[in-house]
């Protein structure tokens, strides 16, 4: 597998911003063979893809695939990843749906409207997030969080499909009533569209679970099983099709096709912006450029680095935002990297952004010469696609090997789960992001205190309750886990003054400032009330072990004056031996 | 000054949650002067304050009486200070006057029905996050933001009250629009009201500023010089309603005055609550709570621990939650704790509970027998005692000295201060509490890494950066002062592949747990990448000095396995030695 160095780290001037250039001017022909393949086999994949994520959108096929071409080129224009492959994605089809679908009717020119609108705001807002590299907030959203997101989408995309499947109409329902209806609906389902559903959905479990094996045990390159593996949802597809021309399903059983496409490149679009319209899209938009933008960075990460190479997640959100505009500007709808996809591009493959350009010029020979092949499609053989596809997000092992990890966030698993299957996906992600923030706040306003004592005859001070130490009744000495600020100052100094009113011997308590990395001016309002207090009541603060920045800060609000430059000791050892011990 | 030993301490059954049986069954005969003497200087003090703030508030004066008998009763039985002055405050007033009035004519009969409801909404509040021991959310609400927003709505204040001043009517418009208006209307001012009010305010302000000094020369007893000095609202009420009366002002010179007080006791009331208000009220709800159980607390705390005894914050909450629910039921409105009447409380000796019943009997003989004085009271002399009162809330050295010790905070005082003079007293709190989070998960997101080598011939490491220090060129040891979650991850992961990157001879990284208080499961995750990722460049990662509780954390994520036992080290010389060096 082909390696070589970061190659952000070598671009410079244009390069850095339209990577592009760089990659180009430095483009190597061993390459071009790899990377041909990869744009083949990604496009073979995003083909049906593109059109059922569409349908999952509430949006028309084409809309998916024109949402395949000119984005793929402006990403691979300006991003930094060779691997990951821009375009129409599960979750964010959902969100465009679940946000969408309650301004305007599902489908409508309204709709269409809005969606582009959307796009172009996610687009808008990703730049200006990379532009001002501002991308440090997405790390707001925790891993539990986007776990637990991600397979509580996969659940509902999926019942939401089962209309599809079952060949019946169902308006739009929270999760629960949609999985009530669809097993009530079974009596009354078109048994041809159910029986295609069904095949299909065998069909590709076949392709992904069992055919890889023998395959492999076939003794065949891994590429061929990769591209073969790969156009599963493409023959699943051609031979849905077939079966449904051939027979004229579509007339004598009644099975839903997707109809007319019109053939030609995506046209260009302007969903005319207004103010109305942009708040009430905001929350989506806010929400789709959260998830999208940890996913995507994610996984462009985790390919790159097994090439060695390095992305640069600013210029990503630059990169994703101008293709997001390029979708509101050519009739797509917001896009984003997908993680099977990209896997796929990467297993094929991929080196640099030209597997990216392939696969767009293959969505663009089919837009200009082949949509009536798509006539005849069941809509029941997308949504077994799609089915199929999110079966893979599903991850019930990860909520235990959090709660091994971290009861905590154990339980931000469980509240954003049932916040998005109860609440719906965009409420459940600010929910989830809420909950992190929460507990994270909880957790550093009760700090973790130990009373400390001497290690043998050493210079080291560790917790009397998890260690044999020597301690004195004049002197407590107390190490506080946790940077002193306002939502635990008033625990803290709570805490410290019982432990001196415990101890009614003790004439000085020395405060071990080792894990304290910042004391803000709520905690040092604190903190001077504290010595005043332990003052009255016959006791002398000290303090010992401080950082350097935070030693610094006390300086300059005249703390080290109040409190007396001899009572702060460099270590806790010190403060001992000046006190008369150790 | 009498002392004793911290009164919830010894509680026990009843008297924990009724702290009145506790201290009423020990309660020493020594101590009733004391609060006899406290009870009455604070009644004084009271009764034209509570007039003062009710005009504030936009109700009658007797509102404000009312909101002085029962809820003071309730505060003595319930509450754990001896010296706290529960009753109508200046802020609280002000945020009544500010959410209620865009829903309902200042002073019309909805418009008190809402303020009762308010009442009764801050009441339940505050009884809830009492009785579930959930007071510490009210730690998030840091002290830049109080002190800014304490003095920006004093300022407030004091300018709302300008038009009682200069005897003109003025809407209720922003803070600049009513200094602007206030100055413009000078011209057509009513210039006997203009005489009352700034006469009244220089009176006060003597009263404050110079008269103290003066009877403090002449030998007078402190007790003597704070009664006189508490007592000069009522003095200055007494003069103005005095020359009003015998010149007859109100006709003669349309002087407006208060008029009429119904004479009798709290009537019962019910505000009839409906989700509708309740809905509209609850953001100024949850704002005051905010705000004046903050500031009530800390004088609370502060004054106990002056007189040696504790306070128990959730025990507060209950006792301020049922005073208010008992000012929603009793004609009141919503009350707290006061600073400067607490404190003229303390000074006049206050030790228990009962100070608090004797004021409370003070004002309900106010309201039975002699209302009718108050009938010439001019609205000049009310404004100028709210104008004097707030004076002491504007603090400008604060800021200052907040700059010293923290830019950051400086600066959250300054967008609080900014917030609440333009958007307004109850937007600013919630945008000053957002602030101050914001900025703390900012901080945390971009922790201090410190590249450290060993001190001499010591065991210490220390900053490469602040000292001279030994390192080796095949290991590379890290400090990271903060805790691992998901703020931070992809920061730190980030900022340890650049260290080992800029330094290809590296083969072992020492990532010291010193400052590392837990490890969340999104921050395990980008661990375990971590570890991976350095092994594929033929780095291996060490852990040093991690702290129990997070140790155990990583053995149950099976961390531990996964780096191996032999690469986790008790302390970092400890990893050094295990290296070849030290």
């Amino acid at each position: 597998m082909p390696t070589r160095a970061p190659k952000t780290a070598q671009a410079t001037g244009l390069g850095r911003y339209v990577p592009f250039i760089h990659w180009m001017r430095h483009y190597r022909r061993d390459d071009l063979p790899n990377d041909l393949v990869a744009g083949i086999v990604t496009a073979i994949m995003l083909i049906p893809q593109s059109m059922a994520y569409a349908q999952l959108a509430g949006l028309p096929p084409q809309i998916g695939l024109y949402a395949s071409v000119v984005p793929l080129i402006i990403y691979a224009l300006l991003g930094t990843s060779g691997q990951l492959s821009v375009g129409p994605v599960a979750i964010t089809s959902l969100m465009v749906f679940s946000g969408v679908s309650v301004l305007a009717e599902a489908g409508s020119a309204r709709y269409i409207q809005l969606v582009l609108l959307l796009a172009l705001m996610v687009g808008a807002i990703k730049l200006l997030l990379g532009l001002f590299r501002m991308g440090f907030i997405l790390n707001f959203i925790s891993h539990p969080v986007l776990a637990s997101f991600t397979t509580a989408s996969a659940l509902i995309i999926a019942a939401g499909q089962l209309k599809h499947i079952l060949g019946v109409s169902m308006p739009n329902l929270a999760f629960h009533e949609t999985l009530y209806q669809a097993v009530v609906s079974i009596s009354v389902a078109n048994p041809t569209t159910l029986t295609i559903g069904l095949l299909s959905i065998a069909l590709l479990l076949f392709f992904r679970m069992g055919l890889r094996p023998l395959l492999q045990k076939a003794g065949l390159q891994p590429l061929t099983v990769t591209l073969i593996v790969s156009g599963a949802p493409l023959i699943t597809v051609v031979a849905g099709s077939l079966a449904t021309w051939l027979l004229r399903l579509d007339e004598h059983a009644g099975v839903a096709v997707v109809g007319a496409i019109p053939a030609g490149l995506s046209p260009l679009s302007w969903p005319a912006p207004n103010l109305n319209d942009v708040q009430a899209l905001m929350p989506v938009a806010a929400a789709i450029v959260l998830v999208s933008v940890v996913e995507s960075i994610a996984v462009a990460k985790a390919l790159a680095s097994k090439r060695r190479q390095a992305i640069d997640p600013d210029q990503e959100l630059v990169a994703l935002g101008a293709a997001n505009l390029s979708a509101g500007l050519f009739s797509g709808y917001p896009v984003t990297g997908g993680f099977a996809r990209s896997v796929v591009n990467f297993q094929a493959g991929a080196i640099t952004g030209l597997a990216s350009l392939i696969t767009a010029a293959g969505i663009a020979l089919i837009l200009l010469f082949f949509t009536p092949l798509f006539y005849y499609l069941p809509q029941a053989v997308l949504a077994a696609t799609v089915i199929v596809a999110v079966f893979g997000l599903v991850d019930l092992k990860e909520p235990r090997h959090i709660w091994a990890a971290n009861r905590g966030d154990a339980i931000t698993w469980g509240l954003t789960f049932a916040a998005v299957l109860i609440l719906g996906i965009e409420m459940g992600i600010f929910v989830g992001v809420g909950i992190s923030l929460a507990t994270y706040l909880w957790r550093t306003s009760r700090p973790h205190i130990a009373i400390v004592g001497r290690l043998g005859e050493s210079e080291v001070y560790r917790n009397i309750l998890r260690y044999d130490v020597t301690t004195w009744p004049d002197v407590v000495a107390v190490r506080v886990d946790e940077s002193l600020y306002f939502a635990n100052t008033r625990y803290l100094e709570a805490a410290l003054l019982r432990i001196v009113a415990e101890r009614p011997e003790v004439k000085h308590l020395v405060l071990i400032g080792s894990a304290i990395n910042f004391i803000d001016s709520s905690a040092l309002h604190s903190l001077e009330a504290l010595l005043q207090q332990l003052r009255d009541g016959g006791v002398q603060l000290h303090l010992a072990e401080i950082k350097g920045p935070v030693m610094d800060g006390l300086k300059r609000a005249h703390f080290v004056e109040k409190i007396g430059a001899e009572h702060i000791h460099l270590t806790t050892h010190a403060a001992m031996r000046a006190l008369g011990h150790g």
